[in-house]
């Protein structure tokens, strides 16, 4: 089967020149991968008629679906369907039910409407109008030399609206799209280049029809398998027989499956199915462990709370550490965040605690233990985990490594 | 003068596929932008040699700045260098620099490093490199017929320490770029439209060579002052004169000015300069404050630490709230935060504290108190400041903007 090409296009001075981030694209890409539509390539450009010409041109010689979004709105900058016209050889003429539509929206608001705002009802003579509920500037679509050209606005919850509720719909119907099974494995505590090493052999006998991908970000890196297939259930079996192999190699490292499963995610899961609470002692991650916690809903069902115990002071006045042991041994230092641990977990009464300490940098740091070093402490009734770590140079960098490796020897004890 | 203008470029699936937010050419774009580069295209290829090798013909008839991001990584689908070499008729060769720095990177973590790594230091024979000293993947400048080629690492802070520290300083070398002067206004506490429409008539009234421009982000809208000029004195004057007429209308929104002013650097240098300590209870935006505050190199000055006081066991035994207000009032209202934000302050011994207590979501509103309802409160020896919001259903959204409006309060008291 012919695998269904697309290219996305964003017009506007504000995304070229990076004013605002653009999310429009990722999602077009995702949703259309999600029927098997590969997107081959994605551009911006501005608010110029020559460059949106000389880009569609250019697309129609590659791809067999081309998307668009911005330049639909009513000021004078969104030349997006006056250059359509262009492209098109064709003309614009006002669609009755859009007008209706802008008419009461305006109405409806109390607003005056103004002739550039009748002006979103107009639309090129051939194209068809994929009417849009949620804004006055209708989406595009149309087709030539057995192209198809969608045309959307820009703003996001609108894109978003026609996408899912006129444009995906429409390209089911069009098109014969191959069918695409995705599996993401989540992993971390191995860098990228060490993960390829152990999965190698692996990699290299994964069948034709299955694809590897690694998504690394900080202290992350997630694998993700690509099965095009004929037979759902074929494939669902090569995907899985792949897995397996996978666990065999990389088990220690594997944190998650689905989609979105974060850390945070995958620990609140485990603590809630065994009704187990957890609290937090952070020095150098300086509250951020406790963000990442509480960034899951229902996070306060297991997630106490915590103690940022930044000065020495707190760490003596709160978690009972020990004046002597931070003089002795520093207050980055094992004893130090033992006692971090096992003090805040007794004060907050739960099963279980993570303690961070470490020098977070640019400063501070020193021959001995330079600036990146963090030593982690997960306790429990059971046993209390501590391990160092050294991390990099940057400040930013420490804090998010080290919240995440704290996550990750948290799971090792809950899994 | 002559506009330079750049294409930029990202490879990688997992941007094409929408695996992965985009962020790395916004940064691009702004940063030549602020010496003057004007990018006339963003695009994103995959890891395919065919269309890198495509894009970078078509982008090379088009403009004078070529930057890539991505693909330099050590695994196999990492295949720009190979591709540049094919492009440019060149090989790659180990440089040497780059390979001791790679080696010792390892060596730093106790790392064994593998031929993949050491496959990092080849770079293209015609190229020269930008030395990445906080990463693994050197960056490469290339020129041909008069057009720069630059490939960076995909890594964010990667690709943002060479372009500021690599690449910037040698554009600015090499191009006779216009003279531009930027000026940042930084303010929150009023969304971008009200600002807009606060400042309409100044706006209209800038003079030509002045152009004003909107940066919106969560709770946060900056704005950009550009002035091209032939005489940099004059331009000051001019700029110091329109800013001096913008403070006249929103002063109570203005918190900074420089290039990278983050509130919760403002505060620290505030903080810092009268020898003042803090302290924050954090309940909804779990965290999240204490995170932005450390976030800052030399917080431990005038940061003690935090409480995060999620469960209101934790908030009467720690906080000292009184059980009868969590029962009379709720968690979330007037009397809990004042008595949370007292409570941290006089137990960490700070000149000032906050507190915070909210309905992130999605779940746990309700007709009285919706999802996005989050009280604020700043304390100090003098007064007492508190204040309702009301934001939206997104969970991140009421975290982030809870944590920088309470930020916003904190500064507008000591400021």
């Amino acid at each position: 089967m012919k695998t269904i090409k697309a290219e996305i296009i964003t017009i506007g001075d504000e995304i070229l020149y990076g004013q605002i981030t653009d999310t429009n694209t990722q999602f077009i890409s995702q949703i259309i991968a999600s029927i098997g539509i590969k997107t081959i390539r994605k551009s911006s450009v501005g608010d110029i008629e020559n460059d949106i010409l000389r880009i569609l041109f250019e697309a129609s010689q590659r791809v067999d679906l081309i998307i668009l979004t911005g330049g639909l709105g009513p000021t004078k900058d969104d030349i997006t369907k006056h250059t359509l016209c262009k492209f098109f050889e064709d003309n614009l003429q006002i669609h009755e039910p859009t007008l209706k539509h802008v008419t009461s929206f305006f109405e409806k608001r109390g607003r005056e409407m103004l002739e550039v705002n009748k002006q979103q009802a107009a639309v090129p003579s051939k194209a068809k109008v994929l009417f849009n509920d949620v804004g006055t500037a209708p989406g595009l679509w149309i087709e030539k030399n057995k192209i198809i050209y969608i045309s959307l606005p820009g703003v996001p919850y609108e894109m978003k609206y026609l996408m899912e509720e006129r444009v995906l719909p429409q390209l089911k119907i069009q098109f014969e799209t191959p069918h695409i099974l995705h599996k993401m494995i989540h992993t971390s505590g191995l860098g990228e280049s060490f993960l390829a090493e152990k999965i190698k052999d692996w990699e290299n006998n994964l069948p034709k029809h299955i694809k590897l991908a690694y998504l690394p970000s900080l202290g992350i890196v997630k694998l993700r398998l690509t099965a095009i297939f004929e037979n759902e259930k074929v494939a669902q079996q090569d995907i899985e027989k792949q897995v397996l192999a996978l666990e065999k190699l990389i088990s220690p490292y594997i944190f998650g499956y689905d989609e979105n499963s974060k850390l945070q995610q995958v620990i609140g899961q485990l603590l809630q199915k065994n009704n187990q609470t957890i609290a937090v002692a952070e020095s150098c991650t300086g509250g951020k462990i406790s963000h990442l916690i509480t960034q899951i809903s229902g996070s306060s069902n297991y997630f106490k709370g915590s103690i940022v115990a930044y000065s020495n002071q707190i760490k003596i006045q709160e978690l009972g550490v020990s004046e002597s042991n931070i003089y002795q041994y520093g207050a980055v230092s094992e004893p130090v965040i033992v006692q971090m641990a096992k003090g805040i977990r007794k004060k907050f009464n739960t099963d279980f605690s993570i303690a961070t300490s470490g020098i977070a940098g640019p400063n501070g740091g020193n021959s001995e233990k330079p600036v990146g070093t963090v030593w982690i402490a997960v306790d429990s009734e059971k046993e209390t985990k501590t391990h160092q770590f050294t991390f990099g140079n940057l400040r930013e960098n420490n804090i998010e490594l080290g919240s995440i490796y704290a996550l990750k020897m948290l799971f090792d004890v809950l899994y």
